[in-house]
């Protein structure tokens, strides 16, 4: 087992990564749209991307891993490919932000064994903090400011909750659905926030800052990484699609799109009761 | 004319009770509810406003004016009085967040000569940014990260707007017409946020990041300082209740409750045309 190698090469790579990200930060990025005018990407994610990429696939040969054995499911890439071992990257969580300017995304990485996520790391460059976790051994943040401390979530009474109130697609009905759910949870709870990072603010779940969160058009490269450090916090993804079970990532289908809500397990309920009837 | 001496003085008691802010940060802190659950006070609101006003008062006093001249409109303060020479001081804007654990808040000084508004200030603490603005002479941005620059608005197409799209109050009719407003803008822009510091996304507003922002339930206290960063930087906010007009304090009532908007001017009636036409 080189867990523990790989764990300290994955948060290389998203450091690395980092620095390319604040460089570019509120330059003169060029924005492309990818299936609408809210769906961007810059020629930063593709740099971000290529150097985690080509600093992974050096690393693990430098561990003694062919080549051959590594697969890459990449945000920003059509070609992905399943091997003995994987790694699940998003370049950029946020790309709206970062391209609008709001110091608030994240490099997100994960790697499996096969199909079984073992390893997770989450970095935001901005206010330079890791999240990382291990399947088993649990997860941690680590900042500057803060230190390190392992991560575990707490009980909280729902007026005290802040929800993560994400919004998601072009769909009318779809849309709709996700107001109406933010419009019945709003007087119950402290407060609705809508940061723009599903990966980070799910890092603030396992942080005990956000307490619940709905997400209604996620992928597989924005969730693997923090699905690791949120479960090993004591926290749970459950798959709206899926009647608010537990949430399992496709393997077969890796541009599957899941539409999800994310807390502590004995408010699932809670939380799945905002939803309307005809989503769930 | 002691301008310069009195924005300097409030730079530093605004980075003064910004050192309160993060020291108390993430710490074991004590909220008390105001009118509501989603409503909340902590003892750093009334820890920071206590240093701001000793720190103005004495900095006053050593510029040569007398206790009786200084007057002082602030959030935490059933007792606000005003003279000639005013201050009207926010602690923390942002409560929420900050005893939520959000590192996003900030600290807003504003200096009016009787009733004439001056100067603003709004510190970042945690990103260490400093907005200020004086009347007649322009608005500016200082960080570590990216230096000092004026701050002036340029045009952007609304497929490119960023929405702050806050949510105020407890009233279900008003509730519901700000998730009306909502729905209806999210098809046209690149995408809604909600930070939870009315304040510091105005500021984001003056640096080119916001383009649009509505809010229903702010104070004088919440908008005086940031009013003169961004007007000087070429933007405006709009009072719901006259119509969409430019919105003006009243200084008969210095506790009233505003509802506005705010953009570019240019933007006005496209932004005032997604408020439900029974609140304009």
């Amino acid at each position: 087992m080189h867990n523990e190698h790989i764990l300290s090469l994955m948060t290389s790579a998203a450091k690395s990564a980092g620095r390319i990200v604040t460089s570019a930060f509120r330059t003169d990025i060029d924005v492309k749209e990818k299936t609408s005018h809210a769906d961007v990407v810059t020629s930063t994610d593709v740099a971000s991307q290529r150097n985690i990429h080509d600093l992974l696939l050096e690393g693990m040969q430098k561990l003694g891993y062919a080549e051959n054995e590594i697969g890459f499911i990449q945000e920003e890439s059509s070609s992905n490919s399943v091997r003995q071992h994987n790694f699940i990257v998003d370049p950029i969580d946020g790309t709206t932000n970062f391209a609008s300017g709001i110091p608030f995304s994240c490099i997100s990485i994960a790697y499996a064994a096969s199909t079984t996520l073992r390893l997770g790391v989450v970095y935001d460059p901005f206010s330079d903090t890791l999240y990382s976790g291990e399947v088993g051994n649990g997860s941690c943040v680590e900042s500057l400011r803060f230190g390190k401390k392992s991560l575990a979530l707490q009980h909280k009474p729902i007026d005290d909750w802040i929800v993560s109130a994400q919004l998601n697609g072009q769909d009318e009905n779809e849309v709709a659905g996700q107001f109406a759910t933010y419009q019945k949870i709003y007087p119950q709870v402290r407060g609705l926030r809508n940061m723009g990072s599903l990966t980070l603010e799910l890092c603030l779940m396992a942080d005990n800052v956000v307490d619940a969160l709905y997400n209604h058009g996620s992928f597989f490269w924005d969730l693997a990484a923090v699905s690791v450090i949120l479960r090993e916090a004591g926290g749970e993804l459950y798959d709206i699609d899926a009647r608010g079970q537990v949430l399992e990532f496709d393997w077969e289908d890796t541009q599957k799109k899941y539409r999800l809500f994310a807390c502590r397990p004995e408010a699932q309920e809670t939380v799945h009761r905002f939803l309307p009837t005809r989503v769930s």
